[in-house]
């Protein structure tokens, strides 16, 4: 007797960067904030440790309604989640039966294949254009659900929003996600695009621009109509009171949301003149970090190797297209100055090919 | 184009028990903790709120770890959930292709069956002989995940052991999901079972007597085999940095945790005294509240209405068999004085019939 469904066994689990919570670690691998979050959302933190014996506001509702003035939208077309991965997986379980199709872009985020594959939903990757645009020929009928993060990961392309219109309205039958993780470094959003297509969904996280990572913050804007039919599946109470309230309070400190953003877009257009001064092919980037290009897989392998042993840490991805290259998290000015130093002393090392 | 499931559009949501945040309402609507959770648990809570900008430990490892020292079992066995509730989520999803086939008892928790119509599965319900046991006669063949409260919700019904055994034997082709939400109340538990049957597992929360419903925690006991595979569809980052601080701590403290139960227990078995003196049937409870029945539903109606005019919150399910209760959840002494003294004249009010 084996109770556990077929297409669970046959999945793959989801294998994220590695942690590490050594300080002596730069960590610059999971696109984490390396600034801290807003005080208050601290104090708000604190504060609503007092009153833990009471079930949290199922809704979410201060939290929701605080990200509907920060955004204009009404509260009633926001869904907050435990993290925007339970908002992904929430959007699997209410639209997609077993064998419908979901699509997604190479290279990108890869969660999704795993949220696909635990709802037994087909998986299709659609290759981007060149260096990283999206097809000009677009052919996603039957689609139940499309994801396009924007920018994207891992390569920190910003697509215009002509090219987000194009691919929302490429869907006729399902949903098209626009994944805002990093949008906050682009300044660039598709949430008034709710005003003028049912079909779009956007997702955001606390994890990045706000810092809040080890909180767990996701929000989902869609229409009313698909948000009711989402609740249904959301767990009841699935936001504790202590994020809702560190949530709140941050998304209410948009000055501290300002000056992180700043000072990390600084620090990545530098860091990018840098890279490019060492022969390097660096991307341009909409978010909080850089994909790198080192013409190799071995080379890529080897600088991340050895940027590890130099206690500094940065992502590889063995994946087609991208093997030869490794992505840096953005962080402050110093953590950016030992990346650079230990790159440059690791690519002087080098043997002359 | 509507892309929403067809078993999500007929399904009907999870309504739970009302919420108040209100000091001036006594709120025994909802089995939360009358008392304070550990203090140790909120300096760890405060502790970890100065480290949020990094993701938490995807495997809660110190949290299962602290799990495995308090129940006697591996950590391997111990996963840790954003609350019971995710982890009966995950249960069906891991285990139930839509068309199988979910058991659980009547009356019992009905969260069970929003859960089963969000994963599109068949949920039969067992009607318990009597009151309220397993009934002799059981056939579960085909059923992929049998649910049992143990103490059961809301008749607080402890079941021997003998019957917890009797019914794992009597599910040959799925799991037996001992639900142990009030297991602390009662002293009994089948989590030492783990070592005899391949199919049975054992949910915690944290919820109850731990006080800390507003954390979001819940345990699952099981083989490692099923929870490796149940790990495949647990949200990455399903616990925060602060929900698994507090719950590691809160475990670590059972000084407390006994402190807590032996009050509660007292409270309830002095109640029940005082319910029966009032010529009502209070049913035995081996969880932090207690069953009393009035005769008719009106009745019951009424009395759940005057209470709530006089500021105290009980719960009155309009469902087969129990629509002449109310549930009320076992406070401090001070909440159950203003409760027997609020029914007390409730009754002595009501017209000779």
């Amino acid at each position: 007797m084996n109770p556990v469904r077929k297409c669970i066994l046959s999945m793959t689990g989801y294998v994220p960067g590695e942690s590490a919570d050594s300080t002596k670690i730069v960590k610059l691998n999971q696109n984490e904030s390396r600034f801290p979050p807003s005080p208050r959302a601290i104090k708000a933190v604190e504060a609503a440790a007092s009153a833990l014996a009471l079930y949290p506001d199922s809704s979410s509702r201060k939290l929701r309604e605080a990200a509907s003035s920060v955004y204009g939208v009404p509260a009633g077309q926001v869904m907050a989640g435990n993290g925007s991965d339970e908002i992904l997986r929430i959007l699997f379980q209410c639209c997609c039966d077993p064998g419908d199709e979901a699509v997604a872009f190479h290279p990108s985020y890869t969660y999704y294949s795993t949220l696909a594959a635990m709802q037994d939903v087909r998986y299709r990757l659609v290759n981007f254009e060149g260096e990283y645009r999206i097809p000009k020929h677009l052919d996603l009928r039957g689609a139940k659900i499309v994801f396009l993060p924007n920018p994207n990961a891992p390569t920190g392309t910003v697509f215009p929003e002509s090219e987000v219109r194009r691919l929302i309205e490429a869907v006729p039958d399902g949903l098209a996600v626009i994944d805002e993780a990093y949008a906050d470094f682009s300044g660039q959003t598709s949430i008034p695009l709710l005003k003028e297509y049912e079909n779009v969904v956007v997702v955001r996280t606390f994890s990045k621009s706000y810092g809040l990572a080890g909180l767990r913050i996701g929000l989902c804007f869609a229409r009313e109509g698909l948000l009711e039919q989402m609740e249904k599946v959301r767990d009841y109470y699935n936001l504790d009171r202590l994020a809702q309230a560190g949530a709140e309070a941050a998304l209410l400190d948009q000055d501290w949301l300002k000056l992180i953003c700043s000072r990390v877009i600084a620090s990545r257009e530098k860091l990018i003149g840098q890279l490019r001064e060492l022969g390097l092919t660096a991307y341009d980037s909409g978010a909080n970090f850089i994909l790198v290009r080192f013409g190799s897989p071995e080379r890529a392998r080897r600088v991340f190797e050895r940027l590890r042993a130099r206690s500094v840490l940065v992502r590889y991805f063995n994946s087609r297209g991208i093997d030869d290259c490794i992505r840096v998290t953005i962080g402050t000015e110093t953590d950016m100055d030992v990346f650079h130093k230990e790159l440059e002393h690791i690519i002087k090392e080098e043997p002359a090919s």
